[in-house]
């Protein structure tokens, strides 16, 4: 992980894109399709035997495989010179057989898919610590009140459990997004130089698809080197995932600040603090989902862009998805882990929560009272004396339910019991769990099969 | 549709989301919410009907609307209270009832989702369309040859069918993804002030599921006022279906160059000429398509970006969503339309197609001759003779068969007769075909399901 | 105004892009080609009287020309057919010279470039009202001390007046760049077919000048067809204005909620209100603000990205310019209408400000203690003094200074009244009104010149 | 250069944004920082020396900070903390004096400027090498003509030395937006933990005035840190200049196309060829040109995205800054090196542009004869009698000329010898040269300015 992209990737997956990483990707391809055709009498066994031998990724230097990437216009082409050099000091007979029948499209493509089954792992679990940490925040606090805010103005109460909960299930749903995105993309590339596989004669398809069993990825009807719309699918299913992601940070960033103080993330050395100000708590782990979410939209936009491929292979378009792909699911990946974090941990301040609507004196349930006096005494009428009420109790810090008690319109329809059981937030929550409930439920079930299928 | 948009819609989509049928869909929203709500007995029944009286697009003027729109921040506010005043006249007990335990995002949505269902049914017409031309292009040129082309240069050849086949089954999967998107996108929202449905108490989402059914939209597990991802992801699948047409539209440009001139779009009045050019041919339908494509992807990451949307409603990426969608929607419904008459009235030059793979004069199985050359004398060597003779080839004009015909190295392994035999594009297609079958086999048994399907 | 659009233009901006206005901006072009080559005696005066005759947006239909624009590929082609089959009509001598020896591009795009100047003069009123209103916020509250803050908590203080001397010079420097892209912008583009006015003969650049004097044009090295550049500076000057138009709204939006209380958009009927909710005190004009800011980056990276445009004209890039340019222009425009209403009526609240300070209990005052301390006891020392006294002060709800004072290792170095005075916000502003005079000082200049060159 | 990022950056480039060269800024600031107030005496003299001793690069870990910058949410933070602690264990009295008065932003932001400084060089150095060469292709194919081509179809001749200067002028544009943008942003940031160096009393100008000179940075008239439109004007006029760079490499790439074959980069040792196809001659130079530009546009629209930053300081936008600023200039760079290479070594096949206009029989003069006939018998007949004889010419492989000359219509008006003169490229190229003289001179004045300069 570099410094310039310290808030770009974290570990894990800046390891899964790292040049030995790459070159194992690549090598595994190769390697693979060696062994492939040599099983299937396409290339000798002897071969095959010396290819694997040579694809060892300590044998190559990719900084100088990067600098001839850049004037071949790919990274395939000096690997594949830098690996047949290799077989030659070996086995003569067996250099001409490295990459055979295949073109550097294959050899790319396919390592991209290694690696993004590799990221998807570290994702997923990632994914998993988050959903359970939601749930369990959503139970905890399915009757913890708290101000709903919209246009960041005070609305009638929620519950933080069914906040959490909405979080958890667009999480799910997110999650489940990338899953099946994935599960379409994660297939072999094999087209050879046109993409008939010509080379492999009348074989291609069947080495095709005995290649992509031995890396374990699905065999597509046919290659894709020119219809990029399956990896698309991952890059926006990464977007709308960093989007739910970037929701959540926003709303603990603005719960967190000491005017409002009823969420914080955990406070601990390193994370948090300020290289001027002693008395910051900031929203550290929010912050770098923030910024991770934020590089991710433009990103998935340039890979739809480039979609515009020319025919048998881009000249241009092909070779910019390296970058654009590896950044965005390093940094969705970064803001799931930022994210799995804050809410494993995160401090809930639930008497503030509900100092905060009792600070609003009322006038959140403005609309309850405006509801019950309407059918009595007709919607403009009500409009407008809702609207005095608020005006007299704003300037006089004084409570609706105080106001609207001294006026007699009010005071015929609704005695001050009843106005300020109106005020209760706990008797005007609606379907808030109900809500909850069935947002969660969905999930419940998803978990329970996705603990099963792990354990086969 | 405007002259500023004249390459951004089409006039079906204009239409859908013009001023009367905005408003009709979200008058359709409050007559539903109206009517549904005096069967439960929230509201009198004559309420209902007072609603459903005064709820007549006619009765309300858009650009009024549109002017007190921008004022209040959103066109629910102004046309709600012009709804309101309407039915005051005509019954003010009614007045109150109007939009009752709704908030301005409830029939913003659903109106919105209104919308997109009806885009939805018209862009599967024309979708279905394509692929049904599409498939009848592949089967027609199954064996037609043609050069490969990567990276804009020749390359071994193909079939006009694997590419059409390839087109076809990349909208088949976009049609897919855009249906599933759809389905899950086409849901109401309906949660009150903050989401809870408080206004309703306790039958909030008994009203909700009984609204769904009436207005024939999914009913989701909780309201979705602040996660857009179920909209996002029929954002990215227009953005990702955008991107295959743009390829196909790009790929027709390029074989429309008259050096090339290998297809073209039928070429009728007022279309494919030029202002001041007579013996213009231009690719009218492609550029339309490349014009409206182009829009898309900027459009989506504007909204993947805007789904950080603060906490019971946002301040200001909410607002946004309503112009980006409509966009999104229209710049992809025009290039599926264009995509769809220009696939319907290809003009295919097989002859070209053929002669423009022996003017290569061969070299485009170089390819072919190394794999055959390697075994016998090594990669190396391979490489070096072909290198010779295709530069030899190119100084003299000459074909590559015949240069190595000359070449001694070459004569002892293969003769006259075999290199040529190895220049015939029909040896040389490895699995095309039996890809082609793969391609299109799928979408025959949807195509058939999709007409099942329609008859029932 | 549509209703789907009512977010994402002012009604200024939505006339200078309707389609009567883009009408006549193609009419001006046809007209004052015409009319000038009859004075350079390329043409007769006569075809030009009657060009000029036949030119008036009145005999057009746009819905019919929309519709032929997206057959042709572009709205010239069907305007200069019917321009000149109205020119026959009255004149057939004349119909042959309608357009003569200029593109499709040529009207189409000097036809926008005459709208960019409409818009400008539009722009440049608004901007001007805005930074007026915001140098007198500025100067108002040059001694209003609030609270900085940073991640969204609570940092030493600054002044209201240095941020809005901060947003009022990012908008004058913001209009600098327009200013100076719209110089560089407005320019005639005529290269008739392929750019070498061919058909002008040797008369072409003559005749550019010309045509270029009598729109009011400035006139370029040669025809811009597809280098884009020019107007891509254009795009950007919006886009980066926008982005400080959205950090202006964020601001605001932020020091509007209840919680902090510190300014607030003036409250009138139809602006700021709610739906559902009577008690609402919506940020309407920042709501706005931002949903016109949050489309404007994407389509600059729209046209970024239709900056490869192909040889002499482009096939799809070009073509979808006129809707992006369009719609960058008017969200950018309602963005600072939006702000300059907002900011000519903004609400400031002294009391709320100063109060907020306090109710930090002098926690943001950590680095100038810590500051002072360090000389004296060391840094580490003086950090995990304030640490403790920080923790201490939280968890029994005193002020730094109280905790401070009681502790033995301060009270050495600083005394109680030191203390005190030390969390005196008036004490602790630094350079901020040094800085806020400065980002003035500039502005003052620039548009005191920017008045005397209105009065030339 | 890592090989995921071989098409994204330079090897210059990569190493100005390494960990080593980001340390190595970050670590002057604060050296200076020290210096300048050691010289002001705000800190001891003694406490500078130590903190310049300790602040070498070498002495931190770049994996360790990057790994602590992710969880404090900026390297700033554990950097100045490595370096405190550095200096503590050789001057305790020093140890507080570091980073003094500052905040991280401070010291990020200045350290961004200092490396976009360094970029500014590398880049300024090959757009010169890039101008030098399209000025030289410019002047020695000033009569070379060749087609027009307009939407990818054949039009009225060009020469290549007006395209070559249309290039070059829109370089020399780029060039200098991005200079003037430049020289906007490379300006230091300092304002301590708010904004106002409070911490800094009533030096705070004072200390910044000499810290900028010593990093010979420009002064501001305040800081920066939350209004970013000077570094988003740099990244604009890299994106500008990147779509011109796309452009170019379009254009190249498809001139290349062998059924085109008028220009080719020039093919050596390790560029151009396939892992598979031994014939190949790719345009890998404008490929790499084309994936680099590709990933611009986008970045540019997330940074005009996250321009909407909180308050002091973002919770989010501005972290995000880093990679995207990086990866834009990196990118741009690549594109201008790359260019710049293929235009010192292009090969220009003069016969086969001439003789691509011929093969157009005539087909493209069709514009010139049509304004030669329509004044004679009207345009409307003169519109008919093209359009038969053009297909006439088409259906039996006829030249334009021949096929009118046989025609009484024409033959009345205009003799074989006309005819064949007005299919003369020579005649028809309008106002080319002197669009060319006006597009270089401009270029010249500068260059010859621009070589003065650096002499000084």
């Amino acid at each position: 992980m570099r410094l310039m992209e310290s808030l770009a990737t974290t570990e894990t997956l800046a390891g899964i894109f790292s040049d030995e990483s790459v070159l194992r990707a690549m090598l595994d391809f190769e390697i693979a399709l060696a062994r492939v055709q040599a099983r299937l009498k396409i290339i000798p066994r002897a071969a095959a035997r010396a290819i694997e031998n040579a694809a060892q990724p300590d044998s190559f230097n990719p900084a100088v495989l990067a600098h001839a990437a850049q004037r071949a216009g790919t990274p395939a082409i000096p690997l594949v010179k830098a690996l047949r050099e290799s077989v030659q000091k070996e086995d003569p007979s067996a250099a001409g057989f490295v990459h055979w029948g295949a073109t550097s499209q294959d050899v790319c493509d396919t390592a991209l898919v290694l690696l993004l089954a590799r990221a998807q792992a570290a994702l997923e679990s990632d994914l998993e610590r988050l959903q359970l940490a939601l749930r369990r925040v959503a139970t905890k606090h399915r009757r913890t009140v708290m101000l709903g805010r919209t246009l960041l103005q005070p609305a009638p109460p929620v519950t933080f459990g069914l906040k959490a909960a909405g979080w958890c299930a667009a999480v799910r749903r997110g999650h489940a997004r990338l899953g099946a995105a994935m599960n379409q993309a994660l297939v072999l590339q094999l087209g050879g130089a046109s993409g008939t596989l010509a080379a492999l004669e009348k074989r291609g398809a069947e080495a095709g698809a005995a290649l992509a069993k031995e890396l374990k990825l699905g065999y597509p009807d046919a290659p894709w080197h020119s219809h990029r719309d399956r990896l698309a699918g991952v890059l926006c299913a990464c977007g709308i995932l960093a989007g739910t992601l970037g929701k959540m940070a926003r709303d603990i960033t603005l719960l967190m600040q000491p005017e409002i103080g009823e969420v914080s993330e955990a406070q601990e050395p390193g994370r948090g603090g300020s290289s001027s100000m002693p008395q910051k708590q900031n929203p550290a782990g929010c912050v770098v989902t923030t910024a991770a979410v934020a590089q991710v939209p433009a990103l998935v936009a340039s890979f739809l862009g480039g979609m515009v491929q020319e025919q048998e292979r881009a000249a241009g378009a092909w070779q910019a998805e390296w970058s654009i792909v590896s950044r965005v699911v390093q940094a969705t990946g970064l803001a799931v882990t930022a994210m799995a974090e804050i809410m494993e941990n995160l401090l809930v301040d639930v008497a503030r929560m509900r100092a905060n609507i009792e600070a609003t004196r009322g006038m959140v349930f403005a609309e309850r009272i405006m509801v019950a006096l309407s059918p009595k005494i007709g919607r403009v009428h009500a409009e407008r004396i809702l609207a005095e009420a608020i005006a007299l109790g704003r300037a006089q810090n004084k409570n609706l339910e105080d106001v609207l008690a001294q006026m007699d319109e009010v005071n015929d329809h609704l005695d001050a019991r009843t106005l300020r059981d109106m005020e209760s937030p706990e008797q005007y929550l609606g379907a808030a769990q109900e809500f909850q409930d069935r947002l969660l439920s969905q999930g419940g079930k998803q978990a329970a099969r996705g603990r099963k299928r792990r354990k086969d």
